[in-house]
């Protein structure tokens, strides 16, 4: 067992400050231990985190968490943060039932800003906290804001950045530079950022030449008639300014984000600029871990694991594989048919197509909305967009699939995965609002499946069915076992025991499984039921309503929050028909 | 009258292209006039269409229009488009009831390629459709964005350069930079689009330097040794590297906008690239109307007006003057309280709000998204923002309204103006969404007020009530005259004629005064009605339902779209009740 004696007596950041630099070191060796032996044992973030190690040490050490601010983007980077802010203790514990979350959680801790789970929102977050302090005169805060390279390709993030630009508070953006993110990073930003960490001395050679340049001359007739700031123009000779530079920060970096000095020394640095501040960190994902560096990918969200061969259970089959695997066999078929998604080709099944069909594969970026939009463009020239997301993060194209989808009648397909409650990734991760909001929308058609073989059917009607916006929503993981005479039937939706008519059980999806259980134990206390399960949720089934009010009682389970869900919807028009049914609706 | 000789004729692009110049420059002065002349007439967006003249023109001589795709981002400047794509006939009927639409539609010609409205869509859309052209082999077709300079500060549209940057793609982005977007441009991206305006011969001094550059020698021993690519990085001497080349397109410009032959070359310039090009031009706001020209921001969007002065109507009172005053009033006595919007200071009411508290007023773009998570941070640390947007804009900020505000038990509060019907914008503009995605948030308190005192007392309620995310919705327009009996109380939902039990007509927002005056009708025929009020429909009012459903015939009428809207949650409320009531919802 390691007895992690430095990292045991960290209770909060002032005790990093207390720490030599070998201490330093040597408390960095032990948080890897830590999270290695951690993640192996309840699954979670591991690579990014090993990537960000001396990076949080560095952080805690420089800046005064609560005073000043870290606002940890996404938060796949914070379990460092954690373990330095008072939750060594609890850290087994993250990701389980009661236990700490894998995210930030300002419940959990003064330290923790604002939850976190959702991409690119730390630029605003930490831009408003430093308005804020400026305008209430607590002049001495930093606020800061620690994003990844795959972050920044969100455009929310982007607005952040046009905004604070222009700004003089203290607010310093940490660039997490891995070259990474969740997928291989992609897009225009990402070569840029490559192009900047090919010029490693940038940040300290800059200093060095401003001193040199102060003492040449003019170096020619021509050049002096056209420009006028000669220095600052040469500086482009030798390196070309950054985009953030263009956006009114200070520039810094790119600096070796293993390197426990540099960032040391680069973070005081930055907290003396007078304008916002941008300092690029590079850093390798899964630093310290090899099997987690040669593959940073399959160890960016990872389930228990052996520790000495870096090896999982093998994975069973679920809707993400099933999936992708039926849209390949569309796609072998049909040349219209391409795949789009935001940053989620492994979570969602997508990897053999996307070496498959490399042309009609588009991993946009962390970018929802674009992948909407874009999509409706590839539509409206002839080709079949299916985009696969997970449901928490298409909230982020509710507009879109308003505007550019549904209102322009273009047949896009969305395959929506982790619909539902998803688990250990917690409050800001669950599925439980595409239903409401989807249901909102006019001119869309929604699949629900039970089981991998209606994703199948639901995924080919889709294909080949009505030209317009269309989403299968399924959940994270795997079937469960239907009953046998639960087959596919193709239909919008299916009856069973339709001779009784007391009380009807109606629901859609994964739940069916569930009601079909129920049904199965009230038979046997010699109640009998009939059941109803919804396979196409939207339109509104008036054949199932009709159906479902011939019982007296009737029992809707939905697993959606509670308003604007199907649930509803039905509910509403059992009281339009004016008899006297008693609806039970059961939601989150 | 004018006869508009040349523009009389032209009833498809293929007829602009057989105009000689000099005949295209009085085709401009033609389609000038007969903007002015309709626009005074109908009211619409006039000053970004004046500006766009001779842009729209070299468009349509140039490409070849609907195999070249032209995609207008939001549509401000679409009118000239539908002059010179056969609408010229029925232009006099732009923005009234069944006549043309005064945003890009489909459904009126093929040369519209989406429905517009929102900001920042074009660049994705058209990055999709040049996509689908390359991949089913259409190589000969360009697709075309035309974007503002404010369109380009929504993230949407970085996102969309993101992913195109790096693409071959046949696809021209034009930056139709007239300085100004809806209210004064603002933010890092602007400040670089000034420097790049102020370098006026860039374009064509640009292929002049290379020649040039091609000839000389290196220029000293200590650039050599750093300097991998001299000629490149010399331009940079001169003119630094935009934004858009470091994201991979080719810059042209920026040229003048309103230089017919320029813009005609540096688009047939543009077609020959064989990198996506971004083709910066400059415009002028409301050019060739001096009254446009000095006053852009009140003849954006305008009602009708007298040409010869310049003059509308005086405006009526408002609900936005009304909440911008009432802010105005809060904001004096309260520091901690700031506005926030996203391009509408004007449209929201907030213009004297931002004179008076410049250090609390933050236009933060076309960026909603950025609007809700920068007001996150500012109320973390002891602000409360006020957030004035559009209902149909707030559509974009859903994910931030769960994930940054709702859970994060943020005191914010918004201001949302045009909930409901909007009048002649048009499909895109209508808010009847905002009940439904807004009534499936949790921990959200919603008040629709049916009067200005309403909205006053909601307003002080919001600030000083809990801390929560709060929203005020409230139409476009001024408020209609209720009954006396109807004064304002402070409680949840108020009721009228609670003695009658047969039927009850419930409602909110501006429709009460509809429903005040039906009841006074069914009155004169001798049926007696219940009337309830609900004045703050978010959370659901249990003790409202109860007071429904003691009648038996329940009449419930909303603004919104059905599914999702309070109508729904209340009428499968009634079912849960199990009495036979019989339950009528009017919706969307």
């Amino acid at each position: 067992m390691e007895d992690y004696s430095l990292l045991k007596n960290i209770k909060s950041p002032s005790d990093v400050k207390k720490l030599s630099d070998e201490e330093l070191g040597e408390l960095c060796n032990e948080i890897r231990k830590k999270l290695i032996a951690t993640v192996s044992n309840n699954g979670g973030h591991l690579a990014s985190n090993l990537g960000a190690v001396e990076l949080t040490v560095a952080i805690h050490k420089v800046f005064d968490s609560p005073k000043d601010q870290i606002v940890w983007d996404v938060g796949h980077q914070c379990y460092v943060h954690k373990l330095l802010t008072g939750r060594f203790d609890k850290f087994d514990t993250i990701r389980t039932d009661n236990g700490i979350s894998g995210f930030c959680r300002p419940g959990e801790s003064e330290h923790d800003i604002t939850f976190t789970g959702h991409s690119s929102t730390s630029i605003s977050t930490a831009f408003g906290l430093a308005k804020a302090n400026s305008i209430l005169g607590k002049k001495d805060r930093y606020s800061v804001a620690v994003i990844g390279d795959g972050a920044l390709t969100g455009g929310l993030a982007y607005e952040g950045l046009n905004n604070a630009g222009k700004s003089k508070e203290k607010l310093i953006i940490i660039l997490n530079d891995n070259n990474m993110s969740i997928s291989k990073n992609v897009g225009a930003m990402s070569k840029h950022l490559s192009k900047l960490r090919s010029k490693p001395s940038y940040y300290k050679f800059k200093e060095g030449t401003e001193n040199f340049l102060n003492k040449i001359p003019l170096i020619g007739h021509w050049l002096s008639r056209r420009v006028s700031s000669l220095k600052a123009k040469i500086r482009h000779l030798i390196y070309p300014e950054t985009i953030f530079e263009e956006m009114g920060f200070v520039y810094l970096g790119p600096i070796d984000g293993h390197d426990l000095p540099t960032i040391v020394e680069a973070l005081q640095s930055a907290k003396n600029r007078k304008k916002p501040v941008v300092l690029h960190v590079n850093t390798i994902k899964g630093k310290g871990y090899s099997f987690a560096e040669d593959n940073p990918d399959a160890f960016h969200g990872i389930s228990k694991f052996d520790i000495e061969t870096g090896t999982t259970a093998p994975s069973k089959l679920n809707y993400s594989a099933v999936f992708g695997s039926e849209l390949c066999t569309l796609a072998e078929k049909d040349r219209r048919i391409c795949a789009v998604t935001a940053a989620m080709t492994d979570g969602t099944g997508l990897c053999k197509f996307s070496e498959k069909f490399k042309d009609r594969f588009f991993d946009v970026g962390i970018a929802e909305e674009h992948a909407i939009t874009f999509s409706c463009g590839l539509a409206k020239n002839g080709m079949i967009p299916v985009v696969a997301l997970y449901s928490t993060f298409l909230q982020r194209s509710y507009d879109e699939l308003i505007h550019d989808a549904a209102l322009q009648n273009l047949k896009i397909i969305i395959a929506l995965d982790r619909a539902g409650f998803v688990g250990e990734d917690g409050e800001t991760h669950h599925g439980l609002f595409d239903i409401s909001f989807l249901n909102s929308i006019p001119n869309i058609d929604i699949y629900s499946p039970s089981s991998y073989d209606e994703l199948r059917r639901a995924l080919n009607d889709a294909v080949y069915g009505d030209s317009k916006l269309t989403v299968i929503r399924y959940p994270r993981g795997g079937e469960i076992q239907l009953p046998d005479y639960a087959k596919v039937t193709g239909r919008d939706f299916d009856v069973y025991g339709g001779d009784n008519n007391e009380i009807a059980l109606i629901t859609f999806g994964r739940l069916f499984a569930y009601a079909a259980k129920a049904a199965e134990n009230l038979k046997t206390k010699g109640i009998r039921v009939r059941l109803i399960k919804l396979n196409k949720i939207k339109p509104f089934n008036q054949k199932a309503l009709e159906c479902a009010i011939e019982c007296k009682n009737i029992f809707f389970f939905e697993e959606s929050v509670k308003s604007g869900s199907i649930g509803e919807s039905f509910g509403s028009r059992v009281s339009e028909c004016g008899k006297d049914n008693k609806f039970f609706l059961y939601a989150v």
